[in-house]
């Protein structure tokens, strides 16, 4: 089994935080989007979505998508539980991180390759007008967060969850699209420093 | 239990889709797209984010998005199957419906909220530019498929899946979007006339 790995890419960090919570350590291999290396012919063959991270099992499948190789290691050892037990859970977590990755996660995303000048090559063509339309989008996002973490401590009930993790590296990639979580934010922020906190996102 | 559905919009129709395949019938009420009625103040208590489908149990809980919906009947009665069995396999479907869902889904999703007038009212601002840039990500996408569908009866391999869902219902949004497969694309179309002619479809 072996990792291709894509280093501080919000993605591939999505896939270590899940295994170092899991306490799972897989063999990686690095491949450098700094210079495009997941573009090359040689990287195609091996995600022709040119994507990081791509999951390689020893009988030769790929798997590609982070949340897919999440759940692949989800299924092979169940413990603990990153996607929930039980119809109603796994259901909620579900809801929860599609609306992490659909309100949240992709918003940031458009304003920084839309914005970003060393985004022209990857986003072709940027439309400086969709990474705009999308800034107020995470800010909204982040509002209605807040209200739903003054009543639980995590996004998506009483227990971690990888919809958790989803929401890290959503704030963290924030950065990189120069956009910070209000100040006032006061349950999106208590929920930041606890999960920040976890020695898994460090990896 | 309770369905609340957006008619013929591709999210309602996945789930109703998915439930015609396992052959279970929920009640359901019709929330009209048409009259923007999932904007109203009373549908927005159901769900904040304002999008249809929602699952309502009995215990009042609601499960928004409609692959969170599905895989909450897929743990509630697992036969057929459409999320996979085993790790490998629950891997590869994942892969896949994610690939169609951002690859194809997201695409024509974009072509025609930002280019259609009759979605000026939901899509804030509309950016035209967008619309258009998603333009040939969705026939490069139908080819990569179309190779893809070449070596296989389905796209996520030798059995019907959730992917296929999510695909049918992708290929069949792309009229209202004024997209077209092309005529050459014949794994594709014969893909699309097999899942077309199954019972779930006209659901």
């Amino acid at each position: 089994m072996k990792l291709y790995d894509g280093g501080r890419a919000p993605n591939p960090r999505r896939v270590r935080v899940f295994l170092a919570e899991k306490g799972i350590s897989v063999p990686t291999e690095l491949v450098d989007i700094g210079t495009l290396q997941q573009r090359t012919p040689e990287f195609t063959k091996i995600n022709p979505m040119q994507r990081l991270p791509v999951l390689e099992l020893d009988d030769g499948t790929r798997i590609a998508e982070s949340i897919a190789i999440c759940r692949y290691f989800e299924a092979w050892q169940p413990e603990p539980p990153l996607f929930g037990q039980g119809a109603v859970e796994i259901a909620r977590i579900e809801m929860w991180n599609r609306q992490i990755e659909l309100d949240l996660l992709a918003a940031i995303a458009a304003a920084f390759r839309h914005l970003h000048p060393a985004m022209k090559a990857i986003e072709d063509p940027q439309v400086p007008a969709w990474g705009e339309a999308n800034k107020p989008r995470v800010l909204k996002m982040l509002t209605f967060l807040d209200g739903e973490l003054s009543g639980r401590p995590f996004i998506a009930g009483d227990t971690f969850s990888v919809a958790d993790i989803s929401a890290m590296i959503a704030l963290d990639f924030m950065k990189w699209a120069k956009l910070r979580v209000p100040e006032d934010l006061s349950h999106v922020r208590r929920w930041y420093a606890e999960v920040a906190a976890r020695p898994s996102a460090s990896a």
